[in-house]
């Protein structure tokens, strides 16, 4: 069976939980936190998530997880048929990753620690949120999914990634997001309303304290 | 026909290019700066490369790009056809991507127009630089290609990622990355050693002047 390692406060991690729910896929789910020996044994960047296919493989990246689950397992696709709506849905998540997530990330550790962020950091990643989501308003549809009709990856990927961001904005940036982002709020209560989204923020949820323990652990290691 | 929209002295562009060469794809190369009005009107983030493909669809981002034309045109593959084997280099070039590109990247405009970087910053790239190539060593087999016999997009990915991160690392950090990446130098030499690599490099190289000036007039906009 697959194991899915890491731990269900991580965005990344939840991604990746929730294509293989959507797919249907039998998984273990391994708990194990960044740099820890057991995650760097499966990953050597000690990064959340990491998988070990059925054949023994180790892998890690949430893209790379998700495009492998639909090569693996092509039943209850995640990606259109179509060769350039298949682009569009990658298209949609890289931008989403490297132009939203990413410049949120930035702030993550001053919002996990409650200490201020300097200033400086603070307009780059105000500039870069910026470029983002005038891109995802260029590119997302929110008819209802993401790009149309159909639930794809970038869905799910967008989901959580989102997550994230809307938190550092809103905290750091006293910023609300779904104002500038027309139809992310119903697509937003679209997404949450299923029993598989539902699972994974109650298993979020559950993981907290434990996640706290451990970046509080980590930072006194520093 | 395809039309690759970017410039040759990018080196997310020559990843592009050099999987339309090696897979035998006719395409147009259009010149095109970033944030130009005619880069904004096929991509939103106004960034280099991007593609129009023969339906008439823009696409961005790199690896959206390689992974589409793989899609799309599957002869001469770039991809493994075991989906373990497909991940590996997906995940090959996405440690590439995050840990060794984006962290140089972050010194390349003090590079470009010879500018100090800070002691923090240079600190900071140092430090990731330092765990995306111990992963790099971990994964990679220059065996005599990064993942084995066959030439596979990692191997083009990873070619014009460590162009930047070399040049970066060599200048700014006083440090030459090949010591540390055993099998580089012989892979590095198999890789420049093709015709298709050759005039890659060569428009590279007649493109550099026009490129600078580039350079120059945008920091004169700041």
């Amino acid at each position: 069976m697959l194991t899915l390692h890491g731990f269900p406060s991580s965005n990344y991690h939840n991604i990746v939980k929730h294509a293989l729910l959507q797919k249907g896929i039998p998984f273990e789910e391994h708990i194990v936190y960044p740099q820890t020996p057991e995650m760097l044994a499966v990953n050597p960047m000690g990064k959340a998530p990491s998988m070990t296919t059925e054949s023994g493989t180790h892998l890690s990246e949430s893209t790379v997880l998700v495009d492998y689950l639909e090569d693996a397992y092509p039943d209850n696709p995640l990606y259109p048929a179509d060769a350039d709506a298949r682009a569009q849905v990658r298209q949609l998540m890289k931008i989403s990753e490297l132009y939203i997530e990413l410049p949120a990330r930035r702030l993550l550790p001053s919002l996990l620690v409650n200490a201020p962020a300097d200033e400086d950091t603070l307009k780059e990643v105000r500039a870069m949120l910026t470029r983002g989501i005038n891109s995802l308003n260029t590119l997302a549809k929110f008819s209802p999914y993401v790009l149309g009709d159909e639930l794809s990856a970038a869905d799910i990927y967008l989901r959580y990634v989102l997550n994230v961001a809307k938190q550092v904005a809103t905290t750091l940036l006293h910023w609300d997001l779904a104002t500038d982002i027309p139809g992310l709020s119903e697509w937003s209560e679209l997404m949450a309303s299923t029993p598989i989204a539902q699972k994974i923020d109650a298993d979020r949820e559950a993981n907290h304290k434990e996640f706290m323990a451990y970046i509080a652990a980590a930072k006194a290691k520093e």
